[in-house]
């Protein structure tokens, strides 16, 4: 089939394309000397625009319509057919916003993000206001071009996390919320545990020698990927050889780098141990944003945060930091890390009220596409989600309603993922313990192969071949659920507060 | 002028291109994990493709065409002009050659470059003979198609370095050679000076701790490049805010990094000082292989080996790795720096003696090119040449005639840039002598900003704008000359060998 194969030329050009952009991007984020900074950003702004005309280019609109014809895409060999409904939900996407439309959006969200930058520094929400009622209107304006089955809401989220709906999110959100604040407030009325033996001083050069040293224990493949230092800690797949990942070390906060390491590591994973057919194709990566946040959650939390694994590895945190832990029981170590507090800012949250800072925001931003709520009535709803779920309320825009940037550039639909992920993780490892029932021996044993491979097995491998649902599905025998989310959260919040 | 404005934007986006490669480059030799280089050159080579496709592109040749006819090149704007006859000579030389011939060519040099690799390990010099028979081949029609004034060899070397000939290279080099050949005789007369206390060890963390020192005391800006190691030293001009610079450490020569940082530092010093109005343009660089190279010289020979560089430093030194030099007066570190000895490998050369390795790499091939001798008597001609000039022959072939890696990649007219690199720093350097008659007591103050600023003033800043001999006559008001570097050269080993 020759346009079979023209298509996949084209898509292995965007591919090199991709990764020219993200090999500069990693660069700007890792020690790119500042006064290179503009010029390099024409660069990226000319590989991009590359990258869009290449994916909407007439030659793709023809491949794609050629090759998803029924007859033609069953014809196909399964990674070509995978490629091609992935590619025509792009180019479709993509095609039916007219361009005029786009580009006034492109502007509208590069100059929101400057201006949410001001009235964050000057606690202004009003002159934020207008800009984010802009972008609300642009998305329901999408909305309607994109299509939808039920929920206005269901076409953003989908940018994210196919096949997802606002009624899916409602269903697993429910429960999940409900006894999550009940929990925060029974921990809420334990003794809280100590930590201040996290706040020590803890040299640049230790902490990157023990970050080093755990990626290693988990699995991540040095010859694949390297651990560098920047602002904000992030994964980048380069291609599937070269899956790069950050952190950021504070020398008075253990836990800063340790986790973000870990948690990058397990996005790390999951690109390091996607199926090498499908190189050269956009299927080269994750299901999805939620399933993604899945893996970094994973071993981030359920491995990472358990007792297990301090079991094994706190005599070498010991040993990292010579005499700062000799009067620190393990027990309180992990106590320590397992701490759950209402706080305000979602980056700085636990693992148990993030999910908290998370339906706040998913409920907010259903609502304001459904015409439910508007712009101007954001920080008294804001304020009255917090006290409601945690019982506290910000005092400054700040820390409130102006704390994050996925608002501003139009990123509506993103954050449900991250607690997605959370529930994907812990259905992910029920299955695990049923199918692998020394799972937490090896975690204490510091072996982490076998579960690595049941991972790879089920997850990793598929790449963005199967939908999440799919892959879900095949890998736990069930639908998606937050009962195992829940049952994680209490039995973990028994054994640190003795709920 | 519409037609101007067309031209500027699509070498804009080649410069883009080029830059992207660039980081590419340097990703790949300072720690791009070995998994992932497979896939990058890919990427490297189709946007290698894309570099080449827009230099020859029908529209390209169109603006050329247009804006080389003599009144419109007249009405330009200076570096539009320059910018024009710039990529006009790119563009002649690449559409000159048929494309089938290119192509045999390029496959010719990378199976060639294999071939040499196992020759040179196997110590096999008739492995690697056909291949450079056909490359040598291959140049003479190629010299031919581009077409050449007098020396066959001329259309070679003006690859490298504009306007330069056979002609003028023997009469640089005769008078160069003669006195060298004397100067080394003259020293091996002589008592050898010691250099055993270059050979302790040296922790890589503190090498790499003075060599960023030096950098920014001879005034690299931080702000606009980096330091990294790699396993062979280099530096990449990314874009003018983005220099950088690469070093190998190695824990017993203290001599290698230190000496290769300052030489790359010369070739950063280079590219941060070229006036900012030549960004966009191919002019944005030095103005020949020959030009650059004297600006490391200049910095890593003139600067870097000089007595009064060693009066302000050897303090710092001597702190920088302590107790090492205690009992090592300034003076004996200075000789030693400086020491000259005949060697097989050009690489290894000291200051002195490098110029014979080139000299006789530039005979040969030019004897070559001309047919005055053929591929299979290269090794006696070696050895007679290495037997004549440097009073030593080699044992093998691996540090005799395969030593290099040029000739395997075609690279012939290279090799002379280095030497001719010496002699436009020591014109230089007799030059700035003259109008900065405190030169000498501003290195010893290590306050370089005068002699730098004099470098951007008479060099740096013109780019490629100028041609290296209208930028050395304007610098040094003379014709390119030998003298001053046989003058620089007796007066070193008079003060280090007391000749």
């Amino acid at each position: 089939m020759e346009t079979a194969q023209q298509f996949r030329d084209l898509v292995a050009r965007m591919k090199n394309v991709e990764e020219a952009i993200n090999v500069i991007f990693w660069d700007l984020r890792t020690g790119c000397p500042k006064k290179g900074v503009e010029q390099r950003a024409e660069v990226v702004g000319m590989l991009s625009g590359d990258l869009f005309k290449l994916g909407t280019s007439e030659e793709m609109g023809r491949y794609l319509e050629e090759l998803s014809a029924p007859d033609t895409l069953a014809s196909l060999d399964p990674i070509t057919r995978a490629s091609v409904l992935e590619r025509k939900k792009e180019y479709d996407r993509s095609k039916k916003i007219p361009a005029d439309k786009y580009q006034a959006y492109v502007t509208l969200t590069s100059k929101s993000e400057f201006a949410w930058q001001e009235a964050k520094k000057n606690n202004d929400f009003n002159a934020f206001a207008p800009y984010l009622e802009q972008i609300v209107e642009s998305l329901k304006e999408f909305v309607e071009i994109w299509g939808y089955e039920e929920d206005k809401y269901d076409a953003l989220v989908q940018q994210y996390e196919p096949e997802m709906t606002a009624r899916q999110l409602d269903a697993l959100f429910g429960p999940l919320r409900e006894r999550t604040v009940e929990l925060v407030k029974r921990i809420g009325a334990k003794e809280q545990v100590e930590r201040g033996f996290l706040n020590q001083q803890f040299p640049e050069e230790k902490q990157r020698e023990f970050s080093h040293y755990i990626l290693k224990q988990l699995g991540y493949d040095f010859d694949a990927g390297r651990l560098d230092p920047s602002a904000h800690p992030f994964m980048i797949g380069l291609n599937p050889g070269d899956v790069r990942v950050t952190t950021r070390y504070y020398e008075h906060d253990l836990q800063m780098a340790l986790f973000a390491t870990i948690h990058e590591c397990g996005h790390a994973l999951y690109e390091q141990n996607v199926s090498s057919e499908l190189n050269g194709t956009f299927l080269a990566t994750g299901a999805s944003m939620g399933l993604h946040e899945s893996q970094s959650r994973f071993w981030e939390n359920a491995v990472g945060r358990s007792k297990e694994f301090w079991e094994r590895f706190y005599g070498d945190l010991q040993a990292n930091y010579p005499g700062q832990f000799d009067d620190v029981p393990m027990e309180a170590f992990y106590k320590a890390v397992n701490l759950v507090e209402p706080s305000l800012v979602r980056v700085e949250a636990d693992e148990l009220t993030y999910n908290l800072h998370i339906m706040i925001r998913y409920e907010i931003e259903k609502d304001l596409i459904n015409g439910v709520i508007e712009v101007k009535d954001l920080p008294a709803v804001w304020e009255a989600k917090f006290e409601e779920y945690l019982g506290i309320k910000p005092d400054n825009h700040a820390n409130g309603v102006l704390q994050d940037i996925h608002w501003t550039s139009g990123a509506f639909g993103y954050f449900p993922t991250y607690t997605l992920g959370n529930i994907y993780a812990a259905q992910l490892e029920a299955a695990m313990k049923q199918q692998l029932p020394n799972y937490k021996d090896k975690v204490r044993e510091g072996d982490f192969s076998e579960i690595l491979g049941w991972m790879t097995e089920n997850v990793h491998r598929h790449g963005k071949a199967l939908s999440p649902r799919e892959i879900m599905k095949k890998a736990t025998g069930e639908e998606l659920n937050a009962a195992p989310l829940i049952a994680y959260l209490e039995e973990k919040y028994k054994t640190v507060y003795g709920l």
